[in-house]
């Protein structure tokens, strides 16, 4: 377990992405992975809504009046606009589902404890996951008590190596692991991105043991280079992906609503996937009985005005982020070109985060020193880690900065690094002379 | 347990309610507790987000443009239209709390997801509910395997009576009672409203024994006969009622806004209530990161064009359920009026729901006949007990149907039960013969 399981600072750890701007309003914050709200036309959107009342109702063959009425009540447990939704995901990442496997949720995070909820619920079920990780998985596993088994993840031949030694282990010790959680395109908070032989490989290993694999995508579209990978649902011919999505990143978060797609047969079978299909049902009647019908046709009308397609809405967010990490990576390289040898960080193809390796400890002492002193804010990658491994790291989100705040960010940043290397280095040279 | 806790049985009663009318169309029901949607106006209300944002831009000292930017974006895990909640609640029920208090949630559902998780986590933690009562608390405890001590409530006295000796009985079983979820006004299944002393005396039993008070109001506001009660909230002198509000019925379901306010000194503590609040806004975190903004817009833009008041909102609406009530109630007098010794029903001073009660069990399989045969859909009551002394009630939710439709589904209602009281004397004489 990690430093962040007490209740004292799972509040401190999740509040801090949403409330430390409020702490620091001048601060330049690399800490929070919103989306960029630059092309945000939340007008527009809430005047969508009555095209897809219209849609209702021609659908359900009543009057606009009627559907207006429907669309105001309670509705359906699993949603209304999954037909829309199986559309677009076929369109814009080519995943073929049928809208029936789609349950609408409060945002992606519910569909995650839905996950968990029904997948682990026995003294013995176990949820492996990266090490590190996105840190709602790992918070909302520890309120449900549901034990976590992390897979170190510094790079993918390592994942692939641990992930079977895992599982192998966890059975040899009478446990059950349950579901895998990860997220193989531009990973929060690594932003790696898995190849598509590694997916392969993964889902060979989760197939074979009988581990549902939990795949969330919210950075699936925001690629930069190279080709797009396959999704895992995509590749999955044993029935274990359960697919994870949100339009948080492509329409905006205030939309709350994100998603999950069961497999045709879970795990081979389709008793079992209609089993979990009800199950999962149940618990989100339960959790929140609907998702917002407002919302959802909110989201509904802006996909009936893009051809059920998000990637109109997501060309110009994506050159903004491209836009984003070139500049990033330069400031980076300018502002620590001495210190290349103690300092470096990785070059994602994709995503909304970088992670900056340091010579020396980076934890929440230091963001208060940063945001008080230096008035700049970031993420230690600590904070998403199981152990002590990430120490050294940090994470920097780019997504909702503009240039300017980026390259006076980094110089911020930098300014305190350095400071801290040179007090380090005193330290050193002090101790060398003693 | 009742009969309804297997994984399959909750996927039907739960769903029972959203989905029946998908399977009848044709029937009139009277099975669901939807509010009227006569008045609902959903084009008005999603023009008043501006308003809202608007608000938030003097508020924040920001631009129009950048207010609708981050209202589009995460927010706080609370919400954000907690001020004008708390003024709400103060001009219509007279609930004086601190915005700080409340944590707006997904529907009032999710509310009650939070309690159970904060308050009953270990095995020996007990909540304590009505018999009968609200499907959604029983279903949701059984999804988090929290144990569930019910006290029967025929009627309020059996009710006070029963609290104190099942908490002691609890206690002296090394168990611990750690909530009582009750609908004080207009209780859904029963249709029941607790006098000011049973209030009294609940808040002093619960108080005594350190046992929180979920105190669910979704139905206050629709009170037909006789003077509003206080809340408990209202009269709570030692901190142990937690409020559970929703505007699912004041404005309409879609909208999925409840909230919860808690004590200002829980069980008569701060330390204890910020320790409380804390623990709920964590775990509304990894539950569902925050309530949508968009909605929460809606909202806040309402209320601003109602002065935080739901009054005028709520005027037609009650209108509209006292004259069901009305109608319903002479129907029932009219069809049944030659078996009034044999079916019996009470007059509820406010609410969505009547309690039928016939001289033989009326089940699940009377339910498919009179969807099929009759075209009538109505809940039995043991949907809502967790034992069989409610097999001879029905529930008769009166809210979202027209007078014509009353009629004539008490019409056909009687039909079926007048059928079935014909066949059950023919089989007595019979037997009597024999």
């Amino acid at each position: 377990m990690n430093q962040f399981t007490s209740r004292e600072a799972e509040v401190d750890v999740m509040n801090f992405l949403n409330e430390i701007s409020y702490r620091y309003p001048e601060a330049i914050s690399f800490a929070s992975g919103r989306p960029t709200d630059k092309h945000f036309n939340i007008q527009r959107w809430l005047e969508s809504a009555a095209k897809f009342i219209e849609h209702f109702s021609v659908k359900q063959g009543i009057s606009y009046q009627r559907a207006e009425q429907l669309i105001s009540q309670y509705g359906k447990t699993n949603g209304v606009v999954n037909e829309l939704i199986a559309e677009q995901v076929r369109k814009d990442q080519g995943i073929n589902c049928c809208d029936k496997d789609i349950i609408i949720t409060n945002g992606c995070q519910e569909a995650m404890a839905l996950c968990l909820l029904s997948l682990c619920r026995e003294p013995d079920d176990v949820l492996l996951v990266c090490n590190p990780t996105y840190i709602g998985i790992t918070g909302l596993a520890d309120v449900l008590d549901i034990e976590v088994c992390s897979v170190d993840y510094h790079h993918e031949a390592q994942l692939l190596q641990t992930l079977g030694v895992k599982i192998e282990a966890l059975i040899a010790d009478k446990k059950r692991p349950r579901a895998f959680y990860l997220m193989p395109d531009f990973d929060n908070p690594s932003g790696l991105q898995l190849s598509l032989q590694a997916r392969q490989q993964i889902l060979e290993l989760c197939s074979k043991y009988d581990v549902a694999i939990l795949e969330d995508n919210p950075y699936g579209l925001f690629q930069y280079n190279g080709e797009p990978k396959p999704a895992l649902y995509q590749l999955d011919e044993s029935g274990c992906v359960i697919y994870l999505g949100t339009y948080a990143k492509t329409l905006c978060p205030a939309i709350r609503i994100g998603y999950l797609i069961l497999p045709p047969h879970f795990l081979g079978d389709v008793q079992r996937q209609q089993a979990l299909s009800d199950k999962l049902s149940s618990l989100k009647s339960y959790l929140s009985v609907n998702t917002s019908q407002i919302t959802q046709a909110i989201l509904g009308g802006v996909l009936l005005d893009n051809q059920c397609s998000v990637e109109s809405l997501v060309v110009q967010p994506r050159k903004t982020y491209l836009d984003n990490r070139d500049t990033l990576v330069a400031a980076l390289e300018r502002f620590f070109a001495d210190y290349r040898d103690q300092v470096s960080w990785n070059i994602p193809a994709g995503g909304f985060f970088l992670k900056l390796t340091l010579p020396f400890k980076f934890n929440s002492q230091d963001v208060a020193q940063c945001a008080q002193h230096h008035q700049v804010i970031c993420m230690p990658m600590s904070y998403f880690a199981q152990d002590n491994q990430f120490d050294n790291c940090v994470r920097l989100a780019f997504s909702n900065l503009d240039r300017d705040q980026i390259v006076l960010g980094v110089e911020r940043l930098s300014r305190y690094i350095i400071e801290k290397l040179a007090a380090q280095k005193l330290r050193i040279d002090r101790q060398e002379r003693a």
